[in-house]
């Protein structure tokens, strides 16, 4: 028997509309890529989105058509999030960080119709354009004051097709799993991946992510993300800011320290997020400044660990608290966010930076196990570790154009990552699964070890592999640089290590190298490391 | 095109299995009928509503049947709400405070297989056994112990039935709108209507009221839900706190401002929700005998409309933020909420106390709109008043067994009431749009006329109807009880009216009775006024 419930659906185009009925006055506040800061109301937010809803029809875009967009955070990105999804059609965020081949394929994988470009992304494309000639056209997000020359061809000013659409707009109504948007996620092998929200998955994250146990945002708040709108749909914020009514604060294209602190001041920022190195960048403006914070109250923290010393110093010097949080481009992104418990209430600073080092607890809508190697579940004790799998409804079922299905018989998707669980739900990575070093049967993180090596006095940067052993299946080795002029011997960094690595824990072997291969975004490349010694000779062997 | 994110459905029994697997430690603290204070956890109570569903299935209990509750607030009405509505079954809650043909008449219309029992209602249902006699089987909530003497034919005893049955129960994956819940609504005309509701619409409603923007509570919070479970669920709170791993403190029986407060300041609650009679009580003890809150911070009032005294006593006298909400049984209930935005911040307490008379702003998924007589849309200037129309996925779409819609073309449902909202979005109950006064075109509220003449000296009570009127089609009059004692005169009324409302506002006559009508939750029965007075010769017509 169903529930006589109205069978409404969750769609995006109502976050905008709520907004723009419920918090009209309500400001967004972008530092725009030609210079100066822009304001505007979600008022006028939503009727710009509804007058690209309009532009994208004139040009004949359809329901699902893909529609990729090379841009910062800002007001115009905001309006193709919004218009472009609620006509029905899916926004496409391209990450201009990729190399130009990466970038190549996504466009041409997923068959753009348009591609919005800001100013600064134009040079990107122009160096590719002979290779996505599937492309109907480039919008230049930008008015005609300003349109630079370029060697593209169908080139469409933004204000231009704006000032030709009307800003009234009957949001069509439909499934609410019909896709919304499309991000891509380049791992470290094969080609990138497309993950294809729905309008039913991005609106339930919204919720979660406004939730108290999330990150939680009101209509008090002022928010300003630092994580691009390009990465993961800067973590759902958008969307769900304008559920909330929340102010938004857009830092375009300028990122440093100075420019994002100086914004926080002017704005009232109360709470932003972003990866580590941006908060290391502020953290260093800051204190090179002698600057404090005004109004600033919390910050996210994700993409990578966050290290002690950074929540350390947002807590202990700038009274502001780290929301450490997981996810995933296939999860929306977000699976878990750490914020203290009643009963954590009265813990001294230090304790509860200590608590802070985890990923968290799930927010609702996610649910994880942790299993061993068989599949088996393992307990939540905060010891035992294992895969970590998920499964929720803004978690990815398969990807775009790949009728492979990424989840098991019950639902359940690999994260890829090695995590604890404790007896709170606090979850803590400890590994990439495929980075695990497998000992007879003992699971060796090769992070713990990694982080332990660079700290040992003359080592610059390192990497601990597994690498084949005839007994005991892996063991770890160790692949380090040295800082300039110092002269650390295996030896050295060996009996640094036995200070906090069991015996069963030391690598076997230490290898010095003049530099490591990264990703384009920074991270280690570490399976070309696995190929590379693939057949090396344990010495202990 | 569809996303590709995985089809997961929402379901009630998540709620429950989250909060064990992320909050089990969590408490949940129940007065209970027999006497003494009960304590347990999420992970005892998600345990024990697992051994109810192996109890139901071993009594024969089957998707969609329907299971009777005549309780207060405590941990076996929780175990219900869950292991009922997890197993698939449909979790009816009975307002015990209807009258009993009322009751009967509920009962036989839902079909309810089994009803479980609190010790204090027995009474209620053996005086009525003999006109339910579909009824299978009645559950008394209570152990081995207490377990009365009754008439009531086929008894169980609840702790008997528990122990019989294993904890550990898989809980049936279904389509999310399937019928969770069923609670009648008894309005002043013809009988109790259900409202049928889905776990869908369940879990939407928790997100929304656990969002800052709606109540808004975490895991840090310790909730006291005075509104009872047989009252629209306890505004679904009940639900919200498990998805939020919130203390929860039950009150059982004991309501009376002295119980509820002590409870309060044992249990460290910081957030409560019930109607204003109840708060009127607490009120009362705390300026008798002189007491403080030591935790509390905020309370929801909803229910009717609260009296500004109240809010200006909560948040003056005893630094309670009052959040005013409106819903109703239809809407799951939360419609809205009087939440502050961020530009009130630095308003004095006694702009903020007059904010707080308005019902609120709209939770995300409800859609309001304000319509004339001929269904024309208003504009929101907190001035223009019409009937208020709402809808969103936890409205009702129709009743239980009835095939009439109650929404129209576009999916809006009528609440009954006339209201203003205002720009930025705070709605204003004005009136019941059945007692509004419809004159020359103008409405005049019945309330706003009401509240006027019971401020004036020498009455006790009054109402106010609307009366056919040759000229204006209908005119005000006001039917009024005299304090004991007093000579208050028509003249004296409409004098005392002159200050505060327009010459056409003004009612045309006053009657002057021993005693008003009321239904048996203490509404004014205006509709019988309005049979008794429809052919009134009004003195000035």
């Amino acid at each position: 028997m169903l529930g006589l419930m109205q069978n409404r659906p969750l769609l995006i185009s109502e976050q905008i509309e709520f907004a723009a009925r419920n918090h009209g006055d309500e400001e967004i506040v972008s530092r725009s890529v030609e210079g100066p800061i822009h304001r505007y109301t979600y008022r006028d937010c939503a009727s710009r989105s509804r007058q690209m809803a309009n532009a994208l029809t004139k040009l004949g875009v359809k329901l699902g058509d893909r529609i990729g967009t090379l841009a910062w955070n800002g007001y115009r990105h905001m309006e193709l999030y919004f218009g472009v999804s609620g006509m029905g059609a899916v926004c496409h965020t391209i990450n201009p960080r990729l190399f130009p081949e990466q970038i190549v394929y996504i466009i041409n994988h997923a068959e753009d119709e348009y591609i919005f470009i800001d100013l600064t992304f134009l040079p990107l494309v122009e160096a590719i354009k002979d290779s996505i000639t599937n492309v109907k056209g480039f919008v230049i997000m930008t008015d005609k004051e300003h349109m630079p020359e370029t060697s593209l061809p169908n080139v469409l000013c933004y204000e231009e097709l704006m000032a030709s659409a009307d800003d009234q707009f009957a949001w069509p109504e439909f499934d609410e799993n019909t896709a919304s948007s499309l991000c891509y996620t380049s791992g470290t092998t094969g080609n990138p991946k497309g993950v294809l929200y729905s309008h039913r998955s991005t609106v339930l994250h919204s919720f979660g992510i406004r939730s108290p146990d999330g990150v939680g945002f009101s209509s008090q708040e002022v928010i300003l993300p630092v994580v691009p709108m390009f990465h993961a749909n800067a973590w759902g914020i958008v969307y769900a800011a304008a559920m909330a009514g929340s102010k938004l604060v857009m830092p375009g294209a300028q990122m440093d320290g100075k420019s994002i602190y100086e914004l926080m001041e002017a704005e009232g920022v109360t709470l932003s997020a972003g990866v580590p190195t941006v908060w290391m960048m502020l953290l260093a403006f800051m204190n090179e400044s002698n600057s404090k914070f005004t109004t600033m109250q919390r910050t996210v923290i994700g993409g990578s660990a966050v290290p002690k010393s950074m929540i350390e110093s947002f807590r202990n010097n700038y009274n502001v608290d780290v929301i450490h949080a997981w996810g995933m481009t296939e999860m929306s992104p977000l699976g878990t966010a750490c914020n203290l418990k009643r009963k954590h209430a009265g813990l001294p600073n230090e304790e509860k930076n200590d608590l802070n080092l985890k990923q968290g607890v799930a927010v609702f809508g996610v649910e994880m196990k942790i299993v061993d190697d068989t599949g088996k579940e393992l307990p939540w004790d905060g010891e035992k570790f294992g895969r970590l799998l998920v499964r929720g409804p803004w978690v990815t079922s398969g990807y775009f154009k790949s009728d492979q299905s990424v989840v098991d018989s019950d639902g359940w998707f690999d994260t890829g990552d090695v995590s604890t669980i404790d007896k709170d739900g606090y979850m803590q990575i400890v590994d990439r699964s495929k980075d695990v070093i497998k000992s007879g049967g003992e699971w060796i993180s090769s992070i713990d070890v990694e982080n332990e090596v660079v700290g040992c006095p003359g080592i610059a940067e390192a990497a601990v592999i597994a690498v084949p052993h005839p007994k005991w299946d892996e063991r770890p080795l160790v692949i380090a640089v040295k800082q300039e002029g110092s002269n650390v011997s295996k030896e050295d960094v060996i009996e640094h290590l036995k200070r906090s690595l069991a015996k069963w824990q030391l690598p076997d072997d230490v290898v010095f190298v003049p530099e490591l291969p990264h990703t384009a975004t920074g991270k280690l490349l570490k399976n070309k490391l696995r190929e590379e010694y693939k057949d090396y000779t344990l010495s202990s062997s």
